[in-house]
Parts: structure tokens; C-alpha cells; sequence
């Protein structure tokens, strides 16, 4: 391995084919290591250490542009690049992020954690460079999965036509997160099984000019193929045959489950099982494989990303020809649903939050403007410790304010159970559930409230002076406030559960004006263009005072959430202070 | 043409090809008549005439199903579907929309305007169908232009894999809405030479089934290919070779000028030259052409609409190379942009309103993520008249909330060159400026305000009791408000120009509690997670007392803007009359 505080990348290029190997033998060893400890990304970054090498070995980065798609791959380009204590040190395992970050290394471009960005930013680059005069390589690195993406097609049409030096480096590992999705994979396979030499190809038939290295692992193959198109004129794609989880035997044999791991997995038994408890992920895959079976039409789609929602392989065959994974394709799942819920049948979209900002238009267009009911499930809502790439606090102000779209918040079992009867079974709206996050809370007692009356909300518990309004999670939240209000200051709040995010009940805010001073919104998510504010708005000719609590408008990065609360003032002893200091004025 | 009251669909069925021939022609005459009157989509639509009649002959719809991409193609299948009446009769011309329409016609099966939606939608079709065991064909039609879209393409990779019947009617023409752009149009182009029997074939690479018409508007050829497809178990492409604004002279060899017309366009003589009179397109093309001058990384940048810029052919070779036309392709395009300004190079972005919405999680990712300072340019915000489809009333909501955007909202000519200049000049942000819509407003005075200073409002006029804040285009608006107020009521407003839409000026409104009871807020677009509501947030727990002015949450269509503007309460006298009700109070 690179001695300490030498320039890596000089090592490097200074070594032997046989010191390249041992090399990349030691990365592994590293990352298996570290990634067994805190998680994260292992099969991805397993099978691309040999081409990083390779890459780092015949281009000049920082000079040189290397961009990583979604940054799944990029571990041991951190290792070569001055991050190696971040593999070697245990107590600095955290210290670096899972993705690139320009504020890492100038040898990072983009802060990406999103899939499918890398051949845009990277003609992007390309296209300033032309401008500038300037002479350098760009290099995109991008897997096979991400290529199903929007934004990487609409990226691969327009590098091609860029007329000068962009060289497209596609990892393709026969993955995406799962199994692939989609014709264009039919495509990759056959230029695999002809060593690259097929007359039809996905990539030529853009415009590229295209090479083939079979043994994507093979450093001094892939040294020679990189060789050969360095300083290249013209847009080139480089079609690498890698292995996920290369070296790492369970990992090879089990693609999809060490794409992204829990920390210890590794130190698993094999006699060890897990205890299976009920929670909010159990309960949907039990309700759609219910719905399954009793109509032939229920379809559960989802966009590359299966585990998200504990899809795993056997649960995916129970589904069969019900369950459609559309690969990476928010726009197109967004769209398919709203067809299919239009001709009769029922779709069930599940989205991780963050991921659901990739298809605002046709949550406009195809779904909300066609008034299609589909149901949409959305998952990790909320503030977290998340990177600033996988922000969850978003979806309120992008869902709630597209017309026709009802956005519903569950805090119980019981209520969420409802809510997807209810989705399911009506024909007149886009519905979105967002699934509590949190802990599983069970009333035991069924939730008979009729959802078809939309932006009812509901009084928990009936008090005065101040009314706590507590979206979702933060419902809870409001509780431990009004126990707060109660117990320091003998006041007795009102506490509402809306249910609805998507528009106001105003008749009950209406009423509240009768004894009520003050009223309390909480909402687990950014606050601007957020849920809180329209209550705020509907009270802002009157003497009802209002405070928004949520979150600020700004991209954390893996920030514990107690300091996200503490920041955004979200702690019960924050709140309670705010509240009575508006009523003591 | 068909007789009134028949079943025309039937009619057609039982015509020989000479007669569908003259019917093709009828229907030339009606299109151009009536787009002429009306303006509209002429070019695409003289242009597939002949395969409407075609698709209609083979298949049955409604059982067999027709989704036409952005419908812009759809005027002659109007008139087959019973809605000739639209094109015959001059007093009915407006009567139904440019768009398909499920209200107006069961042969229509989604409101669609904005592209590449088509194929998702169809898959979606195709997918309910099986599911419920029915048996009809799902057939797309999309234009070539339509196919460089993010949607489109997922759309493709999924219906490949579909497995079952799917038809997708490429209409090529040769033409986006100006000429195409990007590498698969080689392909398209090699395959139009090739008669369709190039080896490498961007559409069978992703798993289709092939066919290819050279003469697209042959009725003959059309029949037997349609006829040789229907009832195909498996994804097929029909590729047509169509000529765009066929039958019409000036439209054949001006394809550009005539995909769209204003009304009155056959009529105006060729020495009749419309006065060119400054206005805000022509103060962007002047700074524009001006930047690229001084500095050759400046780069404009559009995703297929020129057009909408006034960005024609002579302005775009002016431009050379410092001009780029994605295509249809914002997300690459927000993504191409950020990258070229993190390198140094200074892209300037032009959009649609209506189209920003393509593209939200790369204006959150690759762009404020990375802060990258690009110039986004977005024309037409505001409330109109406009087609549900291309409504232009949701860009602040959408822009305004994600973190590090700075949005810009200039009233005059000297502020728009102000912000013009500090936006293109700045490395700090992501910079959007809503270009104004209206009448050109100048003050003869340059505008010498330091932008950099953000969220820094100006008061105008300082007055007390009520403070009027109107953003763009509704400052004109408080001031008409203002007037009002003073000369009915005696009320000395105040009146401020917020000029940023992404925050508020704390200090400026904390100043204002101490002789103002009300705040107004003016928006020029969708009240809800707007500009109003983050004003409101910031008085919710002060005695000051607010209203928001703005659009409703709904998709509006062809709505007349006085209508509209008489819906949401904003002409002068219902703003004066809410505003002394909540004084008399």
C-alpha cells in the first residue's frame, strides 16, 4: 500500500503490472474491512478497484476530469486520492463520505449520490473546456443500471454530438442495485457474449465510437484499452465487463444483498436470524401481496430500488407478473402507473423520498393533471442524519403543492392500514401515503374514519389556548409538547392529527379561533412551501397567531438528527419555550 | 369530407384509397384554413395526416387505443373522432382544445401537451390490459424530436421488455420543433438512408421488433404496414418518414417558422415587416450576444424552443458555437449548465416556465448541491390563459424552495439588465431571474443595486397601515392597489419591490410592524408553497396581520385572464375591499 503522506497517484503510475495486482488486492482487503464495519457500498466498489487503478494509472487527474455516476464506485479512487486514513484508520471511517465531494478532493467534481448525472456533468466539463481553449480528458464512470436512467440518455445523446474528447467509461457489472430492467440489457448481453462485436449496438447507434474490454478487471487490459483512447477526439464509450463484489466470494454470489450492506453483516452466522418484528415495511408488503391475490389488476411498481421497501427476491416472485421493477426510471414509473390506473387497474408506486424529485413533471402531467388514482407510497420522509445527497425533507412542498394530488400522513398502524384501503379502492385521486418511518405504533382498534372526505383533520385531544398541529412522526412530537405545556405550565393544548397534507380543514381551523390563542404546526421536513405555511396563511387575517416548526431550507450532510432538532429548535423544551413565550406577550 | 352526424371512423373504413386520399386532402384544406384563423401547430400536424387516416383504417379505436406524444400531431385524428365541427365551422374553432382531450372524446386517452410522455403512458396501457386478460392494440405515436427526451427513452427501454403487443409509431420528420440535435438523430438519419436496413439500429439495439415506411404520407404504404403489425404479440417500432407541413409550400421549406404559427401568418404579405419594438426577449438576445462577445465561455443554452426565446436561425449562427440546443432534454440540459459554470465557463440557461418543471432534481442535485453559478432564465411565469398542459403558474413554488437558489423577480428594464449583469458575473450561486412578461417598463434610470446582498427589498414608496409587496409583474398591480387605496380610502401605502423570490428581508419587515397592521403579498402565480407564505411564516407570530395574493392550486384551461384574475380575487377593487375589511376589523 502507498506509504503515508506520499503522493499516491505518482506511486502509482511508478508501479509494476505485479505491484498494480498486489495493490488492488490490498484496497480490497481495506474496504471489505471498512465497509463491514460502518456499511455502505460493497459489491459496487469490490468490482471497479482494477479499473480505478487503471484509470488513475494512464490519466492525470486532477487535470485529467474523472465523474462518477451516483458515486457507488468511487471507494478506491478515495484510497489512491489522499483518503486512504479513511480505510485504514478505523477511527476516521466516518470521516469521509460515501461519495464523492469536491470539498474532499479536488480530484472530485460533483457532490452525486443520485443516479444517472455523470455523462451530463461530464459534457458539461467537456463543453467548458472547448470553450476555455483548454486541452484534458473527461472520463464519465457509469455502471450499467444508472444507463436506464432519464438523465443519462438524454446525456448520452448529447456527448456524442459534443465533437471533441468525452470518454464514457460503463461499468457494466449485469447489475443495477438488483437485477437489471429493461430492452437496452438485452443489448449489453449481446455485446458482451460477441466480445463487444456486435453489428447492433446500443451505444454505436448513438453516434459513439466504442470499445470492449471483456476482463474488466484485468488491469493491464483495461491499461491498454484506456491507453488507447486517451487524448481521443471524439466521444468514446469504453465498455467494461466487471464482476460485483469481486473478491469478496458471498458478495459475488450474492449480487443484490452486498450491493449496499449493514454494518457487521460479514460477522453474521449463518444460524443467525434476524427476529421478525411487525413495522411500517411488513405491513405494506402484507397488504399488497393481500391485494395481489384478491385483484388480478394490483401492480406493484418501483424504480431500481427494491430493498428500499424489503422487496427481496422471494418476495418479487410471489408477486410475479404484479410486481414491475421499472430499473432506474422514476419519470416512466410515474407515468406507466397513471396509464394503468386510467385503464382500470390498480398500481401501487413505492418511492423513497428522495428519490421521488426526479419525477416532478409527471407527478404533474401524466399523473395530477390526468387525475389518474394511483396510490404512491413514500418512504424515509422525513428530517435524518441522511448525506446531503439522500435528503428525505423535501417531498411535502414537491407533492403537496401539484394540483389534484392528495398527500396523506399516517401516525399508526391502524390509520395507515385505512389510508391504503382507502388508495387503493377509490377512483378519484392520485394518492400518496407518506409510511411513518418511525416505530410501529398499534391502537388496536380499527381506523373507520372515511378518507374519501378529503383535509379532514382530527382533535386528538380537545383543550385551549393553544392547538398542536403534528404531521406524520411529528405528530408524537406534538404530544410530548402538550405533556410539556401541561406539566410546566398548566396549559392544556389541543392536539391535532391532520392526516391530510395536501390542503386544510377550515372549518375545524375556523373553530379553534373560539379559545385558542396560538397554533402550533409541526412538520417532519423543510418548512418552506411546506404544510405548516398554508395554515398559516388561512390564519393570516386574523388574531390567530401561528408558529411553523420543521425543518430550514438548506442541504445538511450526515448530521445526527438530535443536532437537526436542536438547530431547527425542535426539542419539546424548545418548542414549549417559543410557545409560551408568544403567550406570556 | 365526411357527412355531418355519420360515424365517420366507419365512413373512412369503408373507403377506397382514392377517396381517402381526397378525404387526406379535405383535410389539408380545413387544417391550414383553421390554423390560419386560430394559430397553431401546423407543420406536425399537415404532416400526419395521412398516417391518422391510416392508423383509424387498421385499427379500431376506441377499443384499439391511440396515445399521441405532446399532441401535436392529433388535428386530423380530431376530425375522424367526431370533433370536426371544430375545423369546419369558423365559430367553433376554439371550441376544442390543440391538445388531446379525454372531456371532448373517448378516443382520447390522457390530456397531454408537454413530450416524450407518450411511450410510459402507452406501457402503462399495455400493462393494465394484460393484467385484466383484454386483447386490443396500445399504439404511441411520437414524433423524432420527442424521442431525445428523458421520459421517452426510459419509456423505450421499458416497452421493449413488455412482452407483449405494443406498436410505437415513430413519426420522423426530420425536425424537432427547429432542427434536431444529439447522436441518435445519425442513427435515424442512416436508417431513413438505408430504407430502414442499417445493421446498427438504434431502436432494435434496445430490443424492438422493426419496421420502416420511407413514404410516410402514402396512404398505401401505410395500410399494409399498420395492417402487418396489428395484432403483434411483441414491442414493435413502425418508423415513418413523414414530410412536415406537407401539402403547404411555405411550411414545407419553412419547418421551423410554421411547427407553430401566430394567427394570420398566410395571410401577411411578404413586405409586410412587423415593427421591432424593445421588449424583454429582445434586452436578453442584446445582453446575450453582447456577453458572447466579450467572453468566450459565455454559452446559451435551451432544451428544443428556440422559439420561445426568439432565438432564430440567424441569432443561433451568430451565436455559433456559444449556442447549444439539447434538444428535448432539460435534465441534461440543468445538468450539462451546472457543470460548465463549476468549470469556469458561463452558461446561461433560457426556459419555459411551463418546462423547468422537467427537471426539479437536477436543479436540486447537480446543480444547488454543487452551488454551481449558472444564469437560469425562465420566460412566461405568471397566470394565463394557457392550456392546462403549459400552465406557467408553479415555477416559484418549484424554484423557490430548494436550497442555495437565488430567484430574481425584475419589474423593469433596468432592473433585469442589473440582475442580468450580477448573475453572470457572480460565482456564489445558482441564479434564476423570472423574465418579465408584460409590457416593457424602463425608467430611464440604471439600476445600481448590489445583488449580492441577498433578500434585500426595496421599499418604493413609504407609506404606513397597510404595506404592499408585489413580486414581477404584480409590483404594477400593489401599485394600482395603491392608488385605489389612497384615492378611495385616503390610505398612504406603502410599496415595496421584493425582488427576490428565495427569501425574505427580516429586517425590512420587522421595521414595518412598527405603523403597519397589514402586510399584502402579490403574487404572479400559485399561491401555495409560493413567495406570499414564507412573509406569512415570518409575521405567524406577530401582531401584524397578512394576505396572500395569488393563483389557486388547480390546473386551469384556456381560462380567459381576467376570468382568472376575477377567481382569486385580483383585480384592484376586490384586493382594496379585503384589505379595508381587515382594517375595519
Amino acid at each position: 500500500m502507498f506509504a503515508e503522506k506520499t503522493d499516491s497517484i505518482l506511486e502509482l503510475k511508478n508501479s509494476s503490472i505485479t505491484e498494480l495486482n498486489s495493490l488492488a488486492e490490498e484496497m480490497r482487503e481495506l474496504i471489505i474491512k471498512k465497509v463491514n464495519v460502518t456499511g455502505g457500498h460493497m459489491g459496487p466498489n469490490l468490482g471497479f478497484i482494477e479499473p480505478t487503478i487503471a484509470l488513475h494509472y494512464v490519466f492525470n487527474s486532477p487535470v485529467d476530469k474523472f465523474i462518477f455516476d451516483v458515486s457507488h464506485q468511487c471507494y478506491a479512487h478515495k484510497i489512491i486520492t489522499g483518503r486512504k486514513e479513511g480505510f485504514t484508520n478505523p477511527e476516521l471511517y466516518e470521516k469521509y463520505t460515501g461519495y464523492t465531494a469536491p470539498e474532499e478532493s479536488e480530484h472530485d467534481l460533483f457532490k452525486v449520490g443520485h443516479t444517472s448525472t455523470s455523462v451530463s456533468l461530464a459534457t458539461g466539463v467537456a463543453k467548458a473546456r472547448d470553450l476555455k481553449g483548454e486541452n484534458y480528458n473527461v472520463v464519465a464512470i457509469i455502471g450499467d443500471g444508472s444507463l436506464s436512467g432519464g438523465e443519462a440518455l438524454e446525456g448520452l445523446d448529447n456527448a456524442s454530438a459534443l465533437g471533441s474528447n468525452i470518454i464514457i467509461v460503463v461499468n457494466d457489472n449485469k447489475m443495477s442495485i438488483a437485477e437489471n430492467h429493461g430492452g437496452l440489457y438485452g443489448n449489453l448481453a449481446e455485446l458482451r457474449n460477441t466480445n463487444g462485436k456486435a453489428e447492433c449496438n446500443f451505444f454505436k447507434s448513438l453516434g459513439f465510437d466504442y470499445y470492449y474490454v471483456e476482463n474488466g478487471n484485468n488491469i493491464d487490459d483495461l491499461i491498454e484499452t484506456f491507453k488507447s483512447v486517451k487524448d481521443i477526439n471524439h466521444p468514446v464509450i469504453v465498455h467494461l465487463h466487471t464482476l460485483k463484489g469481486k473478491g469478496l466470494d458471498v458478495a459475488e454470489q450474492n449480487k443484490e444483498a452486498f450491493h449496499w450492506i449493514m454494518p457487521g453483516t460479514l460477522d453474521k452466522k449463518d444460524n443467525e436470524t434476524s427476529v421478525i418484528t411487525e413495522n411500517y415495511t411488513s405491513l405494506t408488503k402484507d397488504f399488497l401481496c393481500d391485494k395481489v391475490k384478491e385483484d388480478r389488476t394490483t401492480c406493484v411498481i418501483n424504480a431500481g430500488t427494491p430493498g428500499v421497501f424489503g422487496f427481496d427476491k422471494n418476495y418479487r416472485d410471489l408477486l410475479g407478473k404484479n410486481y414491475v421493477d421499472v430499473g432506474i426510471a422514476e419519470e416512466h414509473a410515474v407515468a406507466f402507473s397513471s396509464a394503468m390506473a386510467k385503464q382500470g387497474a390498480k398500481p401501487v408506486f413505492c418511492v423513497m423520498s428522495s428519490f421521488i424529485q426526479r419525477t416532478y413533471d409527471q407527478m404533474s402531467q401524466d399523473l395530477c393533471l390526468n387525475n389518474s388514482p394511483i396510490t404512491m407510497l413514500v418512504y424515509w420522509g422525513g428530517l435524518s442524519n441522511a448525506d446531503a445527497t439522500h435528503l428525505c425533507s423535501f417531498d411535502i412542498p414537491l407533492i403537496s403543492n401539484i394540483p389534484n394530488m392528495v398527500y396523506l400522513a399516517p401516525t399508526t398502524k391502524e390509520e395507515y392500514l385505512a389510508m391504503l384501503e382507502y388508495a387503493h379502492n377509490q377512483n378519484e385521486h392520485p394518492i400518496a401515503i407518506r409510511v411513518p418511518n418511525g416505530e410501529l405504533v398499534s391502537t388496536g382498534q380499527k381506523d373507520t374514519t372515511d378518507y374519501s372526505k378529503l383535509n379532514k383533520f382530527e382533535i386528538k385531544e380537545q383543550g385551549e389556548t393553544v392547538a398542536l398541529i403534528g404531521e406524520g412522526s411529528f405528530y408524537y412530537l406534538a404530544q410530548t409538547v402538550k405533556n410539556e405545556l401541561k406539566e410546566k405550565f398548566g396549559i392544556n393544548a389541543t392536539l391535532i392529527n391532520p392526516k391530510f397534507l395536501t390542503g386544510i380543514d377550515e372549518e375545524l381551523l375556523e373553530n379553534l379561533k373560539q379559545n385558542h390563542k396560538l397554533t402550533v404546526t409541526l412538520e417532519d421536513g423543510m418548512l418552506d412551501g411546506g404544510f405548516g405555511e398554508k395554515i398559516t396563511r388561512f390564519y393570516g387575517n386574523s388574531e390567530m397567531k401561528v408558529l411553523n416548526f420543521g425543518g430550514k431550507k438548506e442541504f445538511t450532510d450526515r448530521m445526527p438528527v438530535n443536532e437537526l432538532y436542536e438547530r431547527y429548535r425542535l426539542t419539546k423544551e424548545q418548542i414549549t419555550e417559543d410557545i409560551t413565550k408568544i403567550l406570556n406577550k
